[in-house]
């Protein structure tokens, strides 16, 4: 659906009286009558926040349907909540609107959200309305919330970890490209735009994480650069064997030689997988989570004293990168 | 200043180090290393969240000082925890950046949110930047507390409450009109432009009209309409003297006739005062706060059985609105 630019304009209040306030199903967001919410965590929690924006044309494509637009914008934010290892709460909404975006393009918007919303249990809280000349932008803040000290951050990893990656990578930057190139009807290409447009953020494996990983992470910018920040931040070395980076089938079947594609699949980016480290003594329980949570987890690297990131080919050389990842800037 | 275009594009993580990361002054923003931030209340706390963007040329001037589109972007949303009775803690900052945008704004615009940061004594969170082809925009999540159940809400207002409001309306969009008309050098303007760009959060008020006031709203759509969406949410009839409209000075100076400037004044909007209503028997406790916090507390109007707003002239008529405040839409 595109948006139609003969639809009537709706004012703001109609259009949150219509769309948002049936999202504010939690008592604490008190119907959006206010402006603003209010939240009680149990004691011996942490509130986990989280913001992240996406941006037409930078983020998604102004030809993506409307109700995938608002899952993905809400779901990269529960990846950010889920390699914390957190449960999920609620949000909040900022949406600025271009001029040409109709009621019926908002509409099936929100129905993203909510499905969304049953899907993951959680609320919209508040937000924000307003006009733009420029693209159509969403910007969500997410709530979560986890046992005080239980959050995995970015900065435990130590070295003689183990590291991990949930699922695979790689597939939602080729639908990204099939997408621009209109290539998408291509037989097999379904599964790869369905990863570009519905990120899976991994709750359940991430909840697991937390008595499991040293440090966590999702994968928004690539596998490469965002265990790069891991390194930093924990002051460690961390390398990748690029072979045994996961492909999934659809994108071997798309894709050239293996290892290329896994070294492209490691730098692309989008993928809303979790990367983790943990100490090599506890393989067994990532083997058993795995299992309980149906989601492969693969070991795809180790931490080492020094700093930096490398990712190795097969015969253990460092492989030179044009780039580590996306970057917006 | 305005944007340079001639300047080298700073990297995400760069801007974010040297602009950013130094605001992160609580210890649960993890000097942003991390994706999220982790917040611990005290028990018997409300956390109070609030959502509110700022879209250039919409609600504020490519023109104006970078220092104060921060602070106003920061402000708005004080404002909203002001009119609860909640204390600020912080922030998550969302920024959708033009590509024309060079690092000397991006700096202006940081020191402004420093110096407001040490003001309020709150601290970055988190937040996100990303690229847009469209204006700038500031998307700011801000988080206060409050006393469990001790937030005012916009639900309270009862019949025979009466209606007050705090400081003067009227200046901000007047000085809106005197930036766009290029007219911000003319004697006595500054006044009135300030107000536009930094407007004041009356967070003291709002913390001592906790124990006083059945409702409260922050006027960011005009005081009509605000009071309006209290009148609505409360189920209740709000009346408002045209002729107890408080002005500034500065805007008794500059405009013409006192009642039609009183009533452009009710219905303009961005004026970041506080609209509450209160018993009658608080009517001395309101004059001691206003002594106490320094600023001026006027009352408006009053609270009826019914539904509705009305804008009464000093004969008890009502006058007729052409609209009630400021819409996006």
């Amino acid at each position: 659906m595109t948006r139609l630019r003969s639809e009537r304009a709706l004012g703001e209040f109609e259009l949150i009286a219509r769309y948002f306030s049936p999202l504010a199903t939690s008592h604490g967001a008190l119907g959006l009558t206010d402006d603003v919410a209010l939240l009680r965590l149990r004691a011996g929690r942490d509130l986990v926040l989280t913001a992240d924006a996406i941006v037409e044309d930078v983020d998604f494509l102004g030809t993506d349907p409307p109700d995938t637009v608002g899952q993905k914008a809400l779901r990269v934010n529960l990846s950010d909540l889920a390699a914390k290892g957190a449960k999920p709460i609620g949000y909040l909404l900022t949406l600025a609107i271009p001029a040409d975006c109709g009621a019926s393009w908002i509409k099936a918007f929100a129905a993203g959200l909510a499905r969304d919303q049953r899907r993951f249990k959680i609320s919209l809280l508040g937000g924000d309305t307003t006009r733009t000349s420029g693209p159509l932008t969403v910007a969500i803040t997410a709530l979560g919330e986890v046992g005080s000290g239980d959050a995995i951050l970015r900065t435990g990893a130590r070295p003689g970890d183990h590291v991990y990656v949930t699922g695979n990578v790689g597939d939602a930057a080729v639908g990204l490209e099939l997408l621009r190139r209109k290539r998408a009807a291509r037989k097999g290409a379904n599964a790869l735009v369905s990863r570009y447009r519905l990120p899976q953020p991994r709750l359940d494996v991430g909840r697991e994480l937390r008595r499991v990983a040293h440090a966590a992470i999702d994968i928004s910018d690539g596998l490469v650069a965002d265990l790069g920040h891991i390194a930093e931040v924990s002051r460690v070395r961390i390398v990748i064997d690029a072979w045994r980076v996961p492909l999934s089938v659809a994108l071997r079947n798309h894709c050239g030689p293996m290892e290329k594609t896994q070294i492209r699949a490691a730098t692309a980016g989008d993928d809303y997988e979790i990367a983790f480290t943990c100490s090599p003594d506890k393989a067994a329980k990532v083997r058993a989570l795995a299992r309980k949570s149906r989601v492969a987890i693969t070991e795809v690297g180790r931490v080492e004293k020094g700093s930096g990131i490398a990712l190795l080919d097969a015969r253990g050389r460092p492989i030179r990168l044009e780039k580590r990842g996306y970057t917006h800037f």
